[in-house]
């Protein structure tokens, strides 16, 4: 029940996030039959909703508007839908959050065009919003994302990539969007600038340790957990920060070739996981994460006390999915 | 050499053409080579660029500045790159405009966020216009053209379907982006408002002439004319016009079935080809394109003499793409 966990920090904010999710489905109820049940059903299969935690959170250090801020927030998790609707195909992913994902139930052309249907209603929402730096970040930052995912393909199974190379593309993965969350947020609601940036680099931070946490978590969950096969990143050919700090094992390496190769049998893949989690690969990983999560609260820290409560939900929210169990 | 006698017929316009040409080419300019690769490759490909040109000619209509009209239309012709990436995915297609296709050159999944990437850049390139109702109505747009694919995917290989339902699918494959390349231009210029309305009908008919027309050539073509196998529309499965004046005759239906089946073999095809070309399905599409050109012609007549060059071109612009033999 982590995740209720999580939604109990959201506290005053919830009544707030449940307008957002309201608003969701309502920018989904395409007329489009099979656009509308392909696209609700992966809304409906939930997910932490960090991005409209964000925005809402922002906003709160400018002039907060419900109805402005819904837009912006809608679209920024519609962008992040989409962008996984595109990803379970690239990866062949038949789960996600423990249900089928969208190419499994119908197929890979389903959900391509589905991805490409909640991209354009992302664009619908935030484009009632009349303030042009706002579409142009969001924009930037669908750009970021794409040469992201396209920079993902290029490394899979490359074994000679450096952590550099790692966090340049979890940057662009996740905390670009996190980052621009916060950015648009604090933008909507005429957040002064100097707030506005240390929202955006918050967003940054907090982003690149949730990142590293899921990448850890991919190995030390249960399936169950996460409502896929622990291990799914190396089996799809991705090296992931822990991994990066293990590649070099001999002991390792064979695991590493056969989930490449496609040869990792079951049994093999539960030894593998094993002796990843007794090496000291994962405290490594865990340890970069905490030195971002660190930066994002010193940028909390920074901002005014204003919105006492704002601040609040934000330092909990972060200590939370850095150290959140899945 | 038709598409030299088409470019003939832009006549002063052509260096303007130029001038987006080369801002096509430095959107496309990513840091990332593989997209950038990519992009190129389709951009070099050529077209008939009628998106960038439809753009200038309805900016006459009100105050042209070539900036701003460059930034719309390389949007709306990026918009229509991603699409195409992304449709040959969709039907597997190895060649476009003579050339190899993204996904046949690299893979599906590079095609997947090149087309994504694409459109993120449509979107920063129009995101410096300042006028709220350009982003709402390009957003709107995508939103049909995406629900649009996702029809054609559930019409394909139905023979219960009606003209109706195919004038409906290439309204939203074809016919909303030129009229929106039309009212887009208009806009962007500000145009007086009943000539943005004569302009945006003026492309949408157009725009169904245009794809009748081109329904029509993928049967009454050569291989070589088309840049890829005549036929192709129905050996994917996608029912066009002609087809369905001809599909409950019992000669043609054997073909069908095979086409549909993939059993169809290569001397079969061209059998099958003759076979419609014999029959008046050819003519009767004519007729309904022809329809369409005129409608389109009678919304030309009813705009200001202004700009009699830009009346003159998109005369004969438009009598071209109904008659044209690629």
């Amino acid at each position: 029940m982590e995740k209720l966990k999580l939604l109990s920090l959201y506290g005053d904010f919830r009544k707030d996030l449940a307008y957002i999710e309201k608003e969701l489905e309502r920018s989904l109820n395409s007329s489009s039959p099979i656009i509308r049940q392909a696209s609700l059903h992966l809304l409906r299969a939930g997910g932490k909703r960090i991005r409209p935690i964000f925005v809402i959170l922002s906003s709160k250090f400018g002039n907060y508007s419900l109805e402005d801020v819904a837009k912006v927030a809608v679209s920024l998790e519609l962008v992040h839908m989409a962008s996984l609707v595109h990803d379970d195909v690239i990866d062949d992913s038949d789960m996600r959050r423990g249900l089928e994902t969208v190419r499994a139930r119908w197929d890979n052309r389903i959900a391509m065009y589905t991805g490409d249907f909640i991209f354009s209603r992302a664009l619908t929402s935030i484009g009632e919003i009349e303030i042009p730096a706002i579409h142009q970040l969001l924009a930037e930052t669908m750009l970021e994302i794409c040469k992201g995912e396209v920079i993902q393909i290029d490394h899979q199974r490359k074994t000679n990539q450096t952590i550099r190379d790692y966090l340049r593309r979890i940057k662009r993965k996740t905390a670009l969007l996190l980052s621009s969350s916060c950015e648009l947020g604090a933008l909507v609601s005429g957040a002064d600038p100097a707030n506005v940036r240390k929202l955006r680099r918050f967003g940054y931070f907090a982003g690149m340790a949730f990142q590293i946490v899921d990448d850890i978590l991919d190995i030390t969950s249960t399936d169950e957990e996460l409502g896929k096969p622990a291990g799914s990143d190396l089996l799809n050919g991705h090296l992931t920060l822990p991994i990066l700090y293990i590649k070099d094992d001999v002991n390792f390496q064979p695991y590493m070739k056969r989930s490449f190769d496609g040869t990792l049998t079951e049994s093999d893949r539960e030894e593998m996981l094993t002796y990843i989690r007794g090496t000291e690969a994962i405290q490594m990983a865990q340890a970069v994460s905490d030195l971002y999560l660190q930066k994002a609260m010193d940028e909390i820290n920074e901002l005014p006390d204003g919105d006492a409560n704002a601040k609040k939900a934000f330092m909990q929210i972060s200590a939370f999915i850095g150290r959140r169990k899945y």
